[in-house]
Protein backbone atom coordinates (compact mmCIF):
# COMPACT_ATOMS: atom_id res chain seq x y z
CA UNK A 1 0.00 0.00 0.00
CA UNK A 2 1.16 3.19 -0.64
CA UNK A 3 0.62 6.22 1.27
CA UNK A 4 1.18 10.29 0.49
CA UNK A 5 1.92 12.65 3.72
CA UNK A 6 1.73 16.48 3.56
CA UNK A 7 4.28 17.96 5.90
CA UNK A 8 5.53 21.30 7.36
CA UNK A 9 8.73 21.57 8.73
CA UNK A 10 10.84 24.49 10.23
CA UNK A 11 13.93 23.90 8.10
CA UNK A 12 16.50 25.91 11.05
CA UNK A 13 15.80 22.43 12.89
CA UNK A 14 17.15 19.82 10.34
CA UNK A 15 20.34 20.50 8.49
CA UNK A 16 18.13 19.64 5.13
CA UNK A 17 15.51 17.52 4.04
CA UNK A 18 17.91 14.80 2.81
CA UNK A 19 18.79 11.76 5.17
CA UNK A 20 21.88 12.02 6.53
CA UNK A 21 24.55 9.91 8.28
CA UNK A 22 24.36 11.62 11.17
CA UNK A 23 20.85 11.46 11.02
CA UNK A 24 20.27 14.97 11.24
CA UNK A 25 17.90 15.31 8.02
CA UNK A 26 14.24 15.71 8.44
CA UNK A 27 13.97 12.65 6.16
CA UNK A 28 15.22 10.36 9.02
CA UNK A 29 13.60 12.10 11.63
CA UNK A 30 10.17 11.13 9.75
CA UNK A 31 11.44 7.46 8.84
CA UNK A 32 12.28 6.98 11.77
CA UNK A 33 8.58 8.13 13.50
CA UNK A 34 6.94 6.45 10.61
CA UNK A 35 9.16 3.17 11.29
CA UNK A 36 8.00 3.02 14.93
CA UNK A 37 4.57 3.13 13.72
CA UNK A 38 4.52 0.14 10.66
CA UNK A 39 6.70 -1.89 12.74
CA UNK A 40 9.08 -2.26 9.44
CA UNK A 41 11.52 -0.02 8.00
CA UNK A 42 10.14 2.82 5.53
CA UNK A 43 12.15 4.82 3.23
CA UNK A 44 10.41 7.62 1.98
CA UNK A 45 10.61 10.18 -1.32
CA UNK A 46 9.81 13.73 -1.62
CA UNK A 47 8.86 15.88 -3.74
CA UNK A 48 11.38 18.38 -3.49
CA UNK A 49 14.86 18.51 -1.06
CA UNK A 50 15.25 21.55 0.58
CA UNK A 51 18.48 22.39 1.94
CA UNK A 52 19.25 23.02 5.17
CA UNK A 53 17.81 25.70 6.71
CA UNK A 54 15.03 26.07 4.16
CA UNK A 55 11.78 25.31 5.51
CA UNK A 56 8.48 23.78 4.44
CA UNK A 57 4.56 24.48 4.72
CA UNK A 58 3.86 21.88 2.56
CA UNK A 59 6.06 19.19 1.27
CA UNK A 60 4.90 16.31 -0.02
CA UNK A 61 6.25 12.33 0.69
CA UNK A 62 5.20 8.77 0.03
CA UNK A 63 6.63 5.44 1.27
CA UNK A 64 5.25 1.77 0.89
CA UNK A 65 3.97 -0.22 3.82
CA UNK A 66 2.28 -3.40 4.32
CA UNK A 67 1.02 -2.36 7.97
CA UNK A 68 -2.78 -1.08 7.78
CA UNK A 69 -3.72 1.50 9.73
CA UNK A 70 -6.17 4.60 9.44
CA UNK A 71 -5.13 7.59 7.63
CA UNK A 72 -5.46 9.38 11.02
CA UNK A 73 -3.37 7.03 12.68
CA UNK A 74 -0.41 8.05 10.35
CA UNK A 75 -1.25 11.70 11.39
CA UNK A 76 -1.34 11.41 14.61
CA UNK A 77 0.80 8.48 15.37
CA UNK A 78 3.76 10.18 13.31
CA UNK A 79 3.39 13.69 15.17
CA UNK A 80 4.06 11.60 18.41
CA UNK A 81 7.20 10.77 17.78
CA UNK A 82 8.50 13.48 15.50
CA UNK A 83 10.43 16.77 17.09
CA UNK A 84 7.90 19.61 17.44
CA UNK A 85 9.64 21.33 14.36
CA UNK A 86 8.52 18.73 12.05
CA UNK A 87 4.64 17.69 11.70
CA UNK A 88 2.60 15.48 9.56
CA UNK A 89 -0.27 17.63 8.20
CA UNK A 90 -2.45 14.84 6.25
CA UNK A 91 -1.98 11.31 5.27
CA UNK A 92 -3.96 9.49 2.15
CA UNK A 93 -3.73 6.15 0.72
CA UNK A 94 -2.65 6.69 -3.06
CA UNK A 95 -2.01 4.67 -6.22
CA UNK A 96 1.25 2.97 -6.51
CA UNK A 97 1.57 4.72 -9.58
CA UNK A 98 1.92 8.21 -7.62
CA UNK A 99 5.67 9.09 -6.98
CA UNK A 100 5.69 12.33 -4.57
CA UNK A 101 8.74 13.34 -6.41
CA UNK A 102 8.01 12.23 -10.30
CA UNK A 103 4.29 12.70 -10.12
CA UNK A 104 4.58 16.67 -9.59
CA UNK A 105 3.77 18.83 -11.79
CA UNK A 106 4.81 22.34 -10.47
CA UNK A 107 6.57 23.26 -7.52
CA UNK A 108 5.95 26.82 -5.48
CA UNK A 109 8.52 28.75 -3.18
CA UNK A 110 7.66 32.16 -1.69
CA UNK A 111 10.77 33.93 0.02
CA UNK A 112 9.78 36.45 2.91
CA UNK A 113 12.48 39.06 3.51
CA UNK A 114 12.42 41.37 6.14
CA UNK A 115 13.39 45.24 5.37
CA UNK A 116 14.56 46.83 9.03
CA UNK A 117 17.79 48.38 10.42
CA UNK A 118 17.88 45.59 13.49
CA UNK A 119 17.48 42.33 12.28
CA UNK A 120 14.40 40.17 13.51
CA UNK A 121 15.10 38.17 16.82
CA UNK A 122 11.79 36.27 17.12
CA UNK A 123 11.69 35.18 13.64
CA UNK A 124 15.36 35.03 13.17
CA UNK A 125 15.93 31.85 11.31
CA UNK A 126 12.44 32.30 9.92
CA UNK A 127 12.59 35.16 7.59
CA UNK A 128 15.39 36.46 5.06
CA UNK A 129 16.94 40.06 6.37
CA UNK A 130 18.19 43.04 4.83
CA UNK A 131 19.02 45.99 6.37
CA UNK A 132 18.42 49.53 4.05
CA UNK A 133 15.47 50.55 2.20
CA UNK A 134 14.80 48.39 -1.29
CA UNK A 135 13.00 50.03 -4.64
CA UNK A 136 10.73 47.65 -4.59
CA UNK A 137 8.82 48.68 -8.06
CA UNK A 138 12.30 47.81 -9.42
CA UNK A 139 12.03 44.55 -8.38
CA UNK A 140 8.73 44.07 -9.29
CA UNK A 141 9.54 45.25 -13.14
CA UNK A 142 12.79 42.88 -12.97
CA UNK A 143 10.54 40.00 -12.03
CA UNK A 144 8.58 40.20 -14.70
CA UNK A 145 11.68 39.29 -17.20
CA UNK A 146 11.42 35.97 -15.45
CA UNK A 147 8.38 33.66 -16.47
CA UNK A 148 8.31 31.41 -19.29
CA UNK A 149 10.66 28.71 -20.50
CA UNK A 150 14.32 29.55 -20.25
CA UNK A 151 17.79 28.40 -19.15
CA UNK A 152 18.38 29.42 -15.82
CA UNK A 153 22.20 28.69 -15.69
CA UNK A 154 22.62 31.86 -14.44
CA UNK A 155 20.66 31.16 -10.73
CA UNK A 156 22.00 27.42 -10.84
CA UNK A 157 24.68 26.37 -7.78
CA UNK A 158 27.58 24.52 -9.07
CA UNK A 159 26.49 21.14 -7.40
CA UNK A 160 23.15 21.01 -9.02
CA UNK A 161 22.03 17.13 -10.55
CA UNK A 162 19.23 18.60 -12.83
CA UNK A 163 19.35 16.82 -15.91
CA UNK A 164 18.65 20.45 -17.78
CA UNK A 165 18.60 23.93 -17.07
CA UNK A 166 15.87 24.64 -18.87
CA UNK A 167 13.31 25.28 -16.97
CA UNK A 168 9.69 26.64 -17.21
CA UNK A 169 8.57 29.50 -14.94
CA UNK A 170 4.80 30.17 -14.60
CA UNK A 171 5.19 33.28 -11.81
CA UNK A 172 7.40 35.38 -10.31
CA UNK A 173 5.89 38.13 -8.34
CA UNK A 174 7.27 40.61 -5.46
CA UNK A 175 5.03 42.32 -3.59
CA UNK A 176 5.42 44.37 -0.04
CA UNK A 177 3.52 43.67 3.15
CA UNK A 178 4.51 46.52 5.86
CA UNK A 179 8.44 45.93 6.39
CA UNK A 180 8.41 42.69 4.86
CA UNK A 181 8.90 41.68 0.93
CA UNK A 182 7.33 38.51 -0.40
CA UNK A 183 8.53 37.01 -3.09
CA UNK A 184 6.65 33.85 -4.87
CA UNK A 185 7.71 31.76 -7.64
CA UNK A 186 6.29 28.56 -9.59
CA UNK A 187 7.81 26.37 -11.89
CA UNK A 188 7.68 22.87 -13.26
CA UNK A 189 10.97 22.29 -11.09
CA UNK A 190 13.32 24.56 -9.91
CA UNK A 191 17.44 24.29 -9.96
CA UNK A 192 19.11 23.69 -6.92
CA UNK A 193 19.31 27.31 -5.44
CA UNK A 194 17.39 28.77 -8.01
CA UNK A 195 14.93 30.61 -5.64
CA UNK A 196 17.94 31.96 -3.27
CA UNK A 197 20.06 33.01 -6.36
CA UNK A 198 17.11 34.74 -8.10
CA UNK A 199 16.11 36.44 -4.69
CA UNK A 200 20.24 37.60 -4.53
CA UNK A 201 20.15 39.29 -7.62
CA UNK A 202 16.54 40.57 -7.38
CA UNK A 203 17.85 42.48 -4.20
CA UNK A 204 20.93 43.84 -5.79
CA UNK A 205 18.24 45.57 -7.92
CA UNK A 206 16.80 47.21 -5.57
CA UNK A 207 19.20 48.36 -3.59
CA UNK A 208 20.09 49.98 -6.94
CA UNK A 209 23.07 48.30 -8.63
CA UNK A 210 22.08 47.22 -11.57
CA UNK A 211 18.56 48.07 -13.21
CA UNK A 212 15.67 45.92 -13.54
CA UNK A 213 16.73 44.84 -17.14
CA UNK A 214 19.85 42.63 -15.57
CA UNK A 215 17.86 40.20 -14.81
CA UNK A 216 17.40 39.39 -18.71
CA UNK A 217 20.61 39.61 -19.10
CA UNK A 218 21.92 37.31 -16.75
CA UNK A 219 19.11 34.89 -18.29
CA UNK A 220 20.70 34.94 -21.55
CA UNK A 221 24.54 35.35 -20.86
CA UNK A 222 23.97 31.80 -18.65
CA UNK A 223 26.68 32.54 -16.45
CA UNK A 224 26.69 31.89 -12.65
CA UNK A 225 29.81 34.32 -12.10
CA UNK A 226 28.28 36.97 -12.85
CA UNK A 227 24.68 37.10 -10.84
CA UNK A 228 24.25 38.02 -7.12
CA UNK A 229 25.22 35.41 -4.29
CA UNK A 230 22.86 32.91 -3.12
CA UNK A 231 21.32 34.61 -0.26
CA UNK A 232 20.42 33.61 3.05
CA UNK A 233 18.66 29.97 3.19
CA UNK A 234 16.30 32.04 6.54
CA UNK A 235 13.21 33.06 4.66
CA UNK A 236 13.10 29.85 2.15
CA UNK A 237 9.69 28.26 1.99
CA UNK A 238 8.37 25.25 -0.37
CA UNK A 239 4.86 26.40 -0.06
CA UNK A 240 3.26 23.76 -2.38
CA UNK A 241 3.35 20.77 -4.94
CA UNK A 242 0.99 20.48 -7.78
CA UNK A 243 -0.62 16.92 -8.74
CA UNK A 244 -3.05 15.75 -11.37
CA UNK A 245 -6.54 15.95 -9.30
CA UNK A 246 -6.51 11.93 -10.67
CA UNK A 247 -4.13 11.35 -7.06
CA UNK A 248 -7.27 12.28 -5.60
CA UNK A 249 -4.64 14.31 -3.01
CA UNK A 250 -6.01 16.86 -0.42
CA UNK A 251 -4.65 20.30 -1.40
CA UNK A 252 -1.22 21.13 -1.58
CA UNK A 253 -0.48 24.39 -2.05
CA UNK A 254 0.21 26.95 1.54
CA UNK A 255 1.50 29.62 1.28
CA UNK A 256 2.71 32.37 4.45
CA UNK A 257 -0.46 34.22 3.89
CA UNK A 258 -1.99 33.05 7.47
CA UNK A 259 0.86 31.48 8.63
CA UNK A 260 3.72 33.36 9.42
CA UNK A 261 2.80 36.83 7.10
CA UNK A 262 1.26 39.99 9.00
CA UNK B 1 25.99 57.66 32.51
CA UNK B 2 22.53 55.79 32.12
CA UNK B 3 21.95 54.05 28.96
CA UNK B 4 18.36 52.44 28.27
CA UNK B 5 18.07 50.12 25.82
CA UNK B 6 14.87 48.21 23.73
CA UNK B 7 15.13 44.48 22.93
CA UNK B 8 13.52 42.09 20.98
CA UNK B 9 13.99 38.26 21.81
CA UNK B 10 13.13 34.56 20.76
CA UNK B 11 12.43 33.61 24.65
CA UNK B 12 12.66 29.84 22.90
CA UNK B 13 16.59 30.31 22.54
CA UNK B 14 17.50 31.26 26.55
CA UNK B 15 16.41 29.74 30.00
CA UNK B 16 14.40 33.32 30.52
CA UNK B 17 15.60 36.49 30.74
CA UNK B 18 17.62 36.25 34.09
CA UNK B 19 20.75 35.98 34.55
CA UNK B 20 21.63 32.33 35.34
CA UNK B 21 24.90 30.47 37.38
CA UNK B 22 25.25 28.51 33.46
CA UNK B 23 24.60 32.03 31.78
CA UNK B 24 22.17 30.53 29.67
CA UNK B 25 19.61 33.51 30.33
CA UNK B 26 19.16 36.05 27.84
CA UNK B 27 20.67 38.95 30.37
CA UNK B 28 23.76 37.39 30.49
CA UNK B 29 24.09 37.13 26.86
CA UNK B 30 23.28 40.95 26.96
CA UNK B 31 25.44 42.14 29.64
CA UNK B 32 28.68 40.38 27.98
CA UNK B 33 28.06 41.60 24.99
CA UNK B 34 27.99 44.83 26.65
CA UNK B 35 30.82 44.61 28.71
CA UNK B 36 32.95 43.57 25.42
CA UNK B 37 31.69 47.33 24.25
CA UNK B 38 32.12 49.27 27.45
CA UNK B 39 35.64 47.61 28.26
CA UNK B 40 34.62 46.91 32.06
CA UNK B 41 31.59 44.61 33.61
CA UNK B 42 27.70 45.58 32.93
CA UNK B 43 25.22 44.98 34.79
CA UNK B 44 21.77 45.76 33.33
CA UNK B 45 17.88 45.79 35.15
CA UNK B 46 15.11 44.58 33.06
CA UNK B 47 11.26 46.35 33.43
CA UNK B 48 10.03 42.54 33.34
CA UNK B 49 11.98 39.54 34.35
CA UNK B 50 10.32 36.75 31.57
CA UNK B 51 10.30 32.78 31.81
CA UNK B 52 12.11 30.53 29.79
CA UNK B 53 10.20 30.49 26.21
CA UNK B 54 8.42 33.89 26.99
CA UNK B 55 9.40 36.23 24.33
CA UNK B 56 10.01 40.08 24.19
CA UNK B 57 8.84 42.41 21.11
CA UNK B 58 9.48 44.99 23.32
CA UNK B 59 11.72 44.97 26.60
CA UNK B 60 13.42 47.53 28.36
CA UNK B 61 16.32 48.10 30.25
CA UNK B 62 19.28 50.45 31.71
CA UNK B 63 22.65 50.07 32.59
CA UNK B 64 25.33 52.52 33.94
CA UNK B 65 28.98 53.21 32.10
CA UNK B 66 31.59 55.14 32.04
CA UNK B 67 32.55 54.53 28.67
CA UNK B 68 31.38 57.36 25.87
CA UNK B 69 30.02 55.91 22.87
CA UNK B 70 27.56 57.28 20.18
CA UNK B 71 24.05 56.03 20.99
CA UNK B 72 24.21 53.86 17.49
CA UNK B 73 27.53 52.21 18.66
CA UNK B 74 25.45 50.21 21.49
CA UNK B 75 22.90 49.17 19.05
CA UNK B 76 24.99 47.79 16.59
CA UNK B 77 28.11 46.87 18.61
CA UNK B 78 26.14 45.10 20.79
CA UNK B 79 23.85 43.35 17.97
CA UNK B 80 27.40 42.22 16.34
CA UNK B 81 28.24 40.28 19.89
CA UNK B 82 24.78 38.98 20.47
CA UNK B 83 23.27 35.63 19.66
CA UNK B 84 20.52 36.26 16.42
CA UNK B 85 17.97 35.49 19.00
CA UNK B 86 18.19 38.85 20.97
CA UNK B 87 18.63 42.10 19.58
CA UNK B 88 19.16 45.66 20.86
CA UNK B 89 16.42 47.74 18.92
CA UNK B 90 17.47 51.22 20.31
CA UNK B 91 19.61 52.85 22.71
CA UNK B 92 18.91 56.00 24.62
CA UNK B 93 20.75 58.03 27.29
CA UNK B 94 18.51 58.79 30.28
CA UNK B 95 18.51 60.64 33.44
CA UNK B 96 20.18 58.64 36.25
CA UNK B 97 16.97 58.96 37.80
CA UNK B 98 15.39 56.91 35.23
CA UNK B 99 14.86 53.10 36.19
CA UNK B 100 13.97 50.30 33.99
CA UNK B 101 11.66 48.43 36.37
CA UNK B 102 10.79 51.46 39.09
CA UNK B 103 9.79 53.72 36.37
CA UNK B 104 7.59 51.31 34.31
CA UNK B 105 4.18 52.55 34.85
CA UNK B 106 2.50 49.78 33.03
CA UNK B 107 3.36 46.54 30.93
CA UNK B 108 1.40 44.92 28.04
CA UNK B 109 1.17 40.94 27.55
CA UNK B 110 0.15 39.31 24.34
CA UNK B 111 -0.15 36.03 23.79
CA UNK B 112 -0.58 34.04 20.63
CA UNK B 113 -2.96 30.92 20.02
CA UNK B 114 -3.26 28.63 17.06
CA UNK B 115 -6.26 26.73 17.08
CA UNK B 116 -5.80 23.91 14.34
CA UNK B 117 -6.26 20.27 14.39
CA UNK B 118 -2.37 19.67 13.92
CA UNK B 119 0.09 21.91 15.93
CA UNK B 120 2.45 24.19 14.40
CA UNK B 121 5.95 23.25 12.85
CA UNK B 122 7.13 26.28 11.55
CA UNK B 123 6.14 28.30 14.49
CA UNK B 124 6.92 25.59 17.57
CA UNK B 125 7.77 27.88 20.47
CA UNK B 126 6.32 30.84 18.92
CA UNK B 127 2.98 30.19 19.64
CA UNK B 128 0.83 28.21 21.64
CA UNK B 129 -1.50 25.32 20.77
CA UNK B 130 -4.84 24.35 20.93
CA UNK B 131 -6.50 20.93 19.28
CA UNK B 132 -10.28 21.84 18.90
CA UNK B 133 -12.40 24.79 18.28
CA UNK B 134 -12.74 27.50 20.79
CA UNK B 135 -15.53 29.34 21.75
CA UNK B 136 -14.78 32.56 21.15
CA UNK B 137 -17.44 34.61 22.15
CA UNK B 138 -17.34 32.78 25.67
CA UNK B 139 -13.83 33.88 26.17
CA UNK B 140 -14.90 37.46 25.32
CA UNK B 141 -17.82 37.93 27.55
CA UNK B 142 -15.42 35.93 30.71
CA UNK B 143 -12.33 38.75 29.75
CA UNK B 144 -14.88 41.34 29.97
CA UNK B 145 -14.83 40.53 34.39
CA UNK B 146 -11.26 40.76 34.34
CA UNK B 147 -10.12 45.05 33.93
CA UNK B 148 -9.95 46.95 36.91
CA UNK B 149 -8.27 46.54 40.69
CA UNK B 150 -8.34 43.10 41.62
CA UNK B 151 -6.72 40.56 44.04
CA UNK B 152 -5.00 38.32 41.17
CA UNK B 153 -4.09 35.38 44.02
CA UNK B 154 -6.11 32.83 42.05
CA UNK B 155 -3.92 33.53 38.75
CA UNK B 156 -0.60 33.77 41.09
CA UNK B 157 2.69 31.25 40.55
CA UNK B 158 3.43 29.78 44.47
CA UNK B 159 6.68 31.05 43.80
CA UNK B 160 5.68 34.74 42.83
CA UNK B 161 7.27 37.53 44.88
CA UNK B 162 5.39 40.30 44.53
CA UNK B 163 4.79 42.63 47.49
CA UNK B 164 0.70 42.26 46.73
CA UNK B 165 -1.68 40.30 44.59
CA UNK B 166 -3.60 43.49 44.16
CA UNK B 167 -3.18 44.56 40.64
CA UNK B 168 -4.86 47.38 38.53
CA UNK B 169 -6.02 45.80 34.93
CA UNK B 170 -6.03 48.00 32.39
CA UNK B 171 -7.00 45.67 29.59
CA UNK B 172 -7.78 42.35 28.96
CA UNK B 173 -9.13 41.58 25.08
CA UNK B 174 -9.74 38.46 23.09
CA UNK B 175 -9.54 38.59 19.34
CA UNK B 176 -9.38 36.18 16.40
CA UNK B 177 -7.31 36.65 13.60
CA UNK B 178 -7.55 33.51 11.00
CA UNK B 179 -6.63 30.62 12.93
CA UNK B 180 -5.29 32.42 15.84
CA UNK B 181 -6.25 33.66 18.96
CA UNK B 182 -5.14 36.65 20.42
CA UNK B 183 -5.32 37.94 23.75
CA UNK B 184 -3.82 40.90 25.18
CA UNK B 185 -3.68 42.40 28.86
CA UNK B 186 -2.59 45.38 29.84
CA UNK B 187 -1.77 46.38 33.52
CA UNK B 188 0.54 47.89 35.83
CA UNK B 189 2.18 45.35 36.61
CA UNK B 190 1.85 41.38 36.99
CA UNK B 191 2.14 38.21 38.76
CA UNK B 192 4.36 35.89 38.09
CA UNK B 193 2.77 33.61 35.58
CA UNK B 194 -0.38 35.83 35.33
CA UNK B 195 -0.77 36.17 32.10
CA UNK B 196 -0.49 32.28 31.30
CA UNK B 197 -2.33 31.38 33.77
CA UNK B 198 -5.32 33.59 32.56
CA UNK B 199 -5.05 32.40 29.26
CA UNK B 200 -4.99 28.80 30.48
CA UNK B 201 -8.73 29.41 32.16
CA UNK B 202 -9.99 31.39 29.35
CA UNK B 203 -8.92 28.65 27.15
CA UNK B 204 -10.99 26.14 29.64
CA UNK B 205 -14.19 28.93 29.11
CA UNK B 206 -13.37 28.75 25.36
CA UNK B 207 -13.34 24.77 25.58
CA UNK B 208 -16.78 25.20 27.62
CA UNK B 209 -16.14 23.38 30.71
CA UNK B 210 -17.31 26.64 32.80
CA UNK B 211 -19.19 29.24 31.38
CA UNK B 212 -17.95 33.05 31.34
CA UNK B 213 -18.75 34.15 34.31
CA UNK B 214 -16.21 31.21 36.03
CA UNK B 215 -13.55 34.05 35.86
CA UNK B 216 -15.15 36.02 38.00
CA UNK B 217 -15.99 33.66 40.35
CA UNK B 218 -12.05 32.41 40.95
CA UNK B 219 -11.20 35.89 41.28
CA UNK B 220 -13.18 36.16 44.18
CA UNK B 221 -12.37 32.85 45.57
CA UNK B 222 -8.68 34.08 45.67
CA UNK B 223 -7.31 30.21 45.09
CA UNK B 224 -5.17 29.39 42.83
CA UNK B 225 -5.88 25.47 43.14
CA UNK B 226 -9.35 25.97 41.14
CA UNK B 227 -8.54 27.80 38.44
CA UNK B 228 -7.04 26.24 35.18
CA UNK B 229 -3.11 24.84 34.89
CA UNK B 230 -0.66 27.33 33.48
CA UNK B 231 -0.65 27.43 29.89
CA UNK B 232 2.48 27.14 27.84
CA UNK B 233 4.78 29.96 27.39
CA UNK B 234 5.54 29.62 23.76
CA UNK B 235 3.10 32.12 22.60
CA UNK B 236 3.41 34.60 25.21
CA UNK B 237 5.17 37.83 23.95
CA UNK B 238 6.19 41.38 26.60
CA UNK B 239 4.62 43.39 23.95
CA UNK B 240 5.16 47.15 25.80
CA UNK B 241 6.70 49.10 28.91
CA UNK B 242 4.66 52.23 29.30
CA UNK B 243 6.58 55.11 31.05
CA UNK B 244 6.14 59.05 31.61
CA UNK B 245 7.39 61.16 28.45
CA UNK B 246 9.31 63.24 30.66
CA UNK B 247 12.21 59.87 30.39
CA UNK B 248 12.13 61.28 26.61
CA UNK B 249 12.05 57.61 25.42
CA UNK B 250 11.47 56.11 22.04
CA UNK B 251 8.02 54.29 21.34
CA UNK B 252 8.02 51.40 24.02
CA UNK B 253 4.77 49.12 22.32
CA UNK B 254 5.39 46.73 19.84
CA UNK B 255 3.21 44.58 19.46
CA UNK B 256 2.45 41.10 17.33
CA UNK B 257 0.47 42.87 14.71
CA UNK B 258 3.42 43.68 11.59
CA UNK B 259 5.65 41.24 13.49
CA UNK B 260 4.57 37.87 13.36
CA UNK B 261 0.30 37.92 13.27
CA UNK B 262 -1.19 37.11 10.21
Amino acid sequence: MRIALGLEYDGSQFCGWQSQPSACGAQDHLQSALARLAGHDIKVAAAGRTDAGVHALTQVVHFDTEAVRPQSAWVRGANAFLPPGLRVLWAQEVDTEFHARFSAERRSYQYLLQVSPVAPAVLSGKVGWYHRPLDIEAMQQAAKHLPGEHDFSAFRAAECQAKSPVKQLYCAEVSRHGEFILFEFRANAFLHHMVRNLVGSLVYIGKGEYPSGWIAELLQQKDRTRAAPTFAPDGLYLTGVHYDTRWGLPPCERGLDGVILP
